[in-house]
């Protein structure tokens, strides 16, 4: 809500990064109440703000969580932060437009991370089947360990010539959400089932600590989720791409 | 190696559970020399013994891990263990003979143990997409949430029967070790689909450790990879049931 | 509509076994029309017949099909049946209930067919791999086609106990809906991945008819079409089992 | 064997493509006795030639099989064939070396001929999809129906990524085996699961030869069995990418 020269904000969101440490954030605010829009409009009215992050506004929770651990999570509750004019992005109403400008490229940068996490786990778990030595051979000479992760170096080299092909579209200025949103989905499937063969690969080694590789398989968690979920992109592509009517 | 009335034992075994708190220690140890055996008697000469976890002879090393937390595991190394005969558990010699019985029946507690699991996650996921409202309907109203749900809780009963038929072949004295080993691994992999499944149902909310699912995900890789892998159970199944030859 | 002592029936349908051959035929037909019947009615008002197939009526073709060429398919345009009210099972109006009895056991049926397609197909394959030597071993010395076969005998084995449980629900008069459901899907995909598997570890001879491994194939996909569709029993099971809502 | 300016062959061969037709054969032919060379030389000794199909002296043997059957398939038998020394190809002994060079091209071929036939599929089901209406709504708008061919369409861009970028290593006469391995592996793959998918999407419809997705599905087995089996080409990037020993 604005007033006079500053905006006024309420309310609450999960899931916010680096929280605990951080000076500023960035904030999308409605600032024009649903109840001026016509359902087609939801998405207008949203202004973007990049402010200080005042603590005697901003109550911030952090989130326990499964993995990533070097990277604080939490849930804000704002109660009446005050932004100033200066501290707004762009035009106000059009915040949404400006957050969708950065969302391919934020799928593209989770697929490659999701790539690197996973040929981590792979690169382990070679080594690992290299030189464990289990009935007088190294596992790595057994098929079921060996064709699984070829089989993981496969979707990984899939998963980065998609990754790869969606950066250039959005770097050449063309349309890219199907690669883009293809490239995260695939990527972050493709690290995880590398992850989960690494862990199986080191037997109980798999589970200790010691190895990284349950690290790496909580980890991979987060690209499968974030920043989009899975469905939602299944639905995206069937529809743009496919023709489908829309499921929901 | 024998000594008098007194068996001396030296020796180092990775994942012992409990070993932080446990008095006692059930040990099989060899005590006939390898060498003095032909190769296909390896398994021989091994004797097993319940005795006073001695800390001033056993170096009890804690292992970080990814999940059951509630029971410690631990590396073992002993150096010196001085065992009185009558702690010994029946025949010298025979040990390997008396571990061997309580494999199918352990088997059957994992697959039973999974399948507890799998349930536990499937009913937090399930309520969930009951419950969890995203685009104005409950998440479980869409088939992709939905139907995987389904197929886990068939896989379940599967399991469930699976292992209910061990457990009676078992209990009625009837060979049961194909059974018993297709139970676990069944049961295993049923449970872990059920847990992955648990977390993308909750979204973000999945990898938050609020609400458990995360914590099912982790618990549940210890029946795919304990007490035995599933790359050595199907090799038993590919050998014992199909007449496959041995691989390694 | 009946019309005296004769009712008379108008219609087509598809998929009906052994037209091309019998002299008789079950029907089932509208008596009441749709408009006289509220939506929730809508499986009300339909008879069941046991009636002369009357070709001159009847007009029966023959559909091509992938498989079970022994038995033969066709599309059915029946213009002008005439049917003696001595020909009518049952009350009129009461035909979809009767049909409806029938279903479980159908799905139970088709789940035990599967699984015997299945079983047939991992015979010969396991067969195959014993005696077929490639790089101087039996190709089933090789894991990656010793363990797929071996999984193919732990899922068959569980289709199999979901299929006499849900058998011996009906037997008993229990409500088996979801067991019979819940057997036929899972048979049915565990059998099409043991004749799948069967093609491939034949190699190139999986492909020639000679080996009969590529027909289990294109048997083993009707069980997972008919009588109901995977999707339909997915969602009989999150609705009724898990209680999510209707997704369509 | 050579006999003064002519070679004379005898042997059999399984998969000829083409000979119930074809006038020349292309023929890669032992000329130095298998017990002339070490081991390690058992690649060496063998001439490629190019010459009459002489049906005088070739027996061929038509195969029946499950699809393709636009071009035929034979076992032939040769008893004396004789080969005059200008429809030699290049040097005696150096056939092998000659077929290898073609191999790694062939497996881009097929690759890319599995994608097609995949996307053929895909084309099928998507319009069935989008037109089907079963429970007054177009089937594709499940997604169940709709999800599972996204992920198809993203698979086969995947597929066409990897096979593109083999064939470029191809062309620029740089390394291309493992590439063009995992393209053909890759394309496959997503080919056959498109094209199971296009089948289940058009329910008893997949199932009549009227719609072609039942031909897709049986004419993408081929590039999964030929001309390099799923296992061999596991085990050759095991071994040469990951550096695991090798397993048979
Ligand atoms: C939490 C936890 C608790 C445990 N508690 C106990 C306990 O209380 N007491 C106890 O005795 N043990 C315990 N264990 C150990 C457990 O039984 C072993 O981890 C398990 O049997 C696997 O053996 P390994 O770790 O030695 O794997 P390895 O034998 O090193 O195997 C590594 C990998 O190689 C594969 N492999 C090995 N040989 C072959 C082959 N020939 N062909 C194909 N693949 C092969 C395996 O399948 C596996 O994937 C525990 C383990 C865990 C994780
Ligand atoms: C570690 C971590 C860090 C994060 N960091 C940030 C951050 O810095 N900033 C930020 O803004 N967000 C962040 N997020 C949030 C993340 O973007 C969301 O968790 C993600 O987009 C999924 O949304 P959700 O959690 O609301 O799931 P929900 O929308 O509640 O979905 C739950 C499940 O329902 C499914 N579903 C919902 N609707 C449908 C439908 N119509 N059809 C089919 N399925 C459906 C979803 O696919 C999902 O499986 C983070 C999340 C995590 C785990
Ligand atoms: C329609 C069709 C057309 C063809 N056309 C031609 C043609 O024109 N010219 C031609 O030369 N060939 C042709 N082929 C043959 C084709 O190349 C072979 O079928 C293919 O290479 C597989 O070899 P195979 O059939 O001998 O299988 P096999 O070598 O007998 O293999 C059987 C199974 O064992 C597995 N296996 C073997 N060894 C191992 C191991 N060490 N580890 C793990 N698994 C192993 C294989 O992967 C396979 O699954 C054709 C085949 C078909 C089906
Ligand atoms: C060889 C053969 C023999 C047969 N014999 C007989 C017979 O003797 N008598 C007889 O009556 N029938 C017979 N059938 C027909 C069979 O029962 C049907 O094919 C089957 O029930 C599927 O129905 P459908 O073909 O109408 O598919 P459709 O209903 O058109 O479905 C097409 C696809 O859409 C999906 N779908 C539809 N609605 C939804 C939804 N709401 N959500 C998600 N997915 C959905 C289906 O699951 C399927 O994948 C036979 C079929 C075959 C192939």
């Amino acid at each position: 809500m604005r007033k006079g020269d500053k905006y006024v904000v309420h309310g609450q969101k999960v899931w916010i990064s680096t929280a605990q440490v951080a000076d500023k954030i960035l904030l999308l605010a409605r600032t024009t109440p649903l109840e001026e829009l016509s359902p087609k409009q939801h998405s207008k009215g949203l202004t973007l703000f990049y402010t200080d992050l005042d603590r005697s506004k901003i109550d911030v929770r952090l989130i326990e969580k499964m993995g990533r651990k070097c990277v604080d999570s939490n849930e804000l509750f704002i109660d009446g932060l005050e932004i100033p004019v200066e501290d707004r992005i762009g035009e106000e109403g059009q915040g949404f437009k400006y957050i969708l400008h950065g969302m391919n490229p934020e799928r593209v940068l989770l697929a490659a991370e999701a790539i690197g996490v996973g040929r981590a786990a792979l690169n382990k778990a070679s080594q690992y089947a290299r030189e464990r030595v289990v009935f007088d051979r190294p596992i790595g000479q057994n098929q079921s360990i060996q064709h699984p992760l070829a089989k993981n170096w496969i979707d990984l080299e899939a998963a980065e010539l998609m990754t790869m092909k969606a950066a250039w579209l959005y770097d050449n200025g063309q349309e890219c959400g199907a690669n883009a949103n293809a490239a995260k989905y695939f990527a972050a499937e493709a690290g995880f089932r590398a992850c989960e063969q690494a862990v199986l690969t080191h037997g109980g080694m798999g589970y200790s600590k010691e190895f990284h590789v349950e690290r790496y398989m909580r980890e991979i968690m987060i690209p499968r989720i974030a920043p989009v979920s899975r469905e939602l992109i299944l639905s995206f592509i069937a529809e743009r791409v496919l023709g489908m009517p829309k499921s929901y």
